[in-house]
């Protein structure tokens, strides 16, 4: 079946139709004041990965995608909400690029859209005449709510934190970053009726695909290419915050230099510009990226692994293209 | 039946009660983070005007306050949440005398903790096991989320704008202040099962009540003893907010010095904190207060007619009294 399947054509075209059906509905809201704010944040070019996921996970259970698409479009919608209002807490002026909302506009305009969102993606999620599984979407929805705010919370307290293991940060991200693209892969399942058994897998594919796409973000703020990514290179390490590398670092460091910059990251929460190419070079030499790579594996598979028992279907086969896509992403 | 109840006594009594299942429902949330801001919000010793009317709603067509507790805490959640956010939009430092959560803790600590409460809100609202009226209670408090934004949106255009007509004002109030208080009612109506006709005199009393209660803020704000309400006499006029009293008395200001100072309120968008006491001076000669006063009547009136179809218990009594009582109010 592989074999004659287009991948990113398919994709590609999914995502179109998906573009067209957010247009519509964002087109079709009413709002006086912050219809331009939404339509701007809502007009990112990039992946679409959550609503995507939501898509082909309904697929993969043998649901009909029109079933997927207004939850999709909320899902997207709960993401975004997050950047608006993350974007202010972490006072990032751009993202992918972009002016962020808070930096176009103001804070205000920026709290107050994320608020208004929250208000739509509710408003875009299945009743009981359109879905029979309404109430457990619902559930699975504002659970995502709660505890990607928790796991935001999470981080900032970090930032302000001297002492962070391994596992603090797993739990972190867990809440912060998987549990948005679970919930996604969950969804979808439960758009189109997946059996118990369907459901559990594709949790646990979102799951570990989340903690992946985490790791790798850390990653990519040390490696990427500035242009690319629309950011410094280090961000996270001038920003003081707890990576996946600065743990692991942490772990590994053994020269008194080496043990002192980490020490002063901690105790400044952040580095100072000039610190940055350090930073990284003791990344390198320790084999941090190696180490990250390794774990982003990890997670790859043990995501892909998870839904190996579900029927084969151009679902369950896009699942593990975009497991891989996002492997290999460089932005 | 009026002359044998007493009506604080038993607002007291249900506030009470209120109040142990709010505190119940607090303690029992998970959060590592941001539980303290959680319980310093949500402590506040308020009337609790919304959840009383969920709750007085809920007994006037009939129901079982027991059906109404946990909507009448998602309505107290959802106020509050308005509350975190506008006070970091408005900058305002003290609320009823106590610190605001940006101010005691951080802005990003506000932000997130407005977030979580409309998460928080939503799972405390009933399922459809609890509630066959589940999805319209939904589908109202949802909207009363979208509105109350919109609505704050529209607040802060206005203070930007150098022309707002009292019909845009109004329409402002209504859905920054009234529909929340409007939602309670319908809420606690739908909680309790009444009739389309009972569900519809409810919201047409919490919509009057609404606006009531705007303008009585309004007034309260250029009137009110600073100690009681916690803060400055004539914030509104500082702030440049466009009120029922600023509005009113551009229409009615002929003399060349009260037009001129009006005009500078309008292009500054605001007046200096020295001029205070002459616009405050130019609302008591020109009337305003009285015409702010008549105008909380009508709707206090429009209010109470609204609901007097409603069958004679002690539900819709104590509807009566609380448009009374905040009629009076001088906090």
């Amino acid at each position: 079946m592989n074999d004659t399947v287009n991948f990113p054509e398919l994709y590609n075209r999914q995502l179109k139709e998906f573009e067209k059906s957010l247009e519509n509905y964002v087109d079709s809201v009413e709002d006086q004041v912050l219809l331009e704010p939404l339509k701007y944040i809502m007009a990112g070019k990039g992946k679409r990965i959550r609503p995507m996921l939501v898509i082909f996970s309904n697929l993969a259970v043998g649901g009909r995608s029109e079933e997927a698409i207004a939850p999709a479009i909320a899902m997207e919608m709960l993401h975004n909400f997050t950047l608006a209002h993350d974007d202010i807490m972490d006072k990032s002026p751009l993202r992918r690029g972009k002016e962020t909302i808070y930096k176009k506009w103001d804070e205000a305009t920026a709290i107050l859209l994320g608020d208004l969102m929250i208000g739509y993606a509710f408003g875009l999620l299945p009743n009981r005449e359109t879905s029979t599984n309404n109430e457990r979407i619902l559930s699975r929805f504002n659970n995502a709510l709660i505890e990607v705010c928790q796991g935001q919370a999470l981080d900032m307290q970090f930032e302000q934190s001297e002492s962070v293991s391994l596992e603090d940060y797993l739990k972190m991200i867990e809440l912060k970053t998987a549990m948005l693209i679970e919930a996604s892969c969950c969804i979808g399942a439960l758009s189109g009726y997946g059996t118990k058994a369907e459901i559990n897998s594709l949790i646990r594919y979102g799951n570990s695909l989340g903690l992946a796409f985490q790791i790798q973000d850390d990653l990519l703020d040390a490696t990427a290419e500035f242009e690319k990514f629309g950011k410094r290179l280090g961000q996270d390490l001038l920003d003081g915050k707890k990576t996946f590398l600065i743990l692991t670092a942490e772990k590994l460091a053994k020269e008194k230099d080496d043990v002192e910059l980490i020490k002063n990251f901690y105790e400044n929460k952040g580095v100072k510009e000039e610190d940055i190419p350090k930073m990284l070079e003791i990344y390198e030499r320790l084999g941090v990226f190696q180490i990250a790579e390794q774990e982003i594996d990890n997670y790859t598979f043990k995501a892909k692994d998870s839904i190996k028992r579900l029927q084969d279907n151009i679902g369950k086969n896009m699942l593990y293209w975009i497991a891989d896509l996002l492997n290999k992403r460089k932005t």
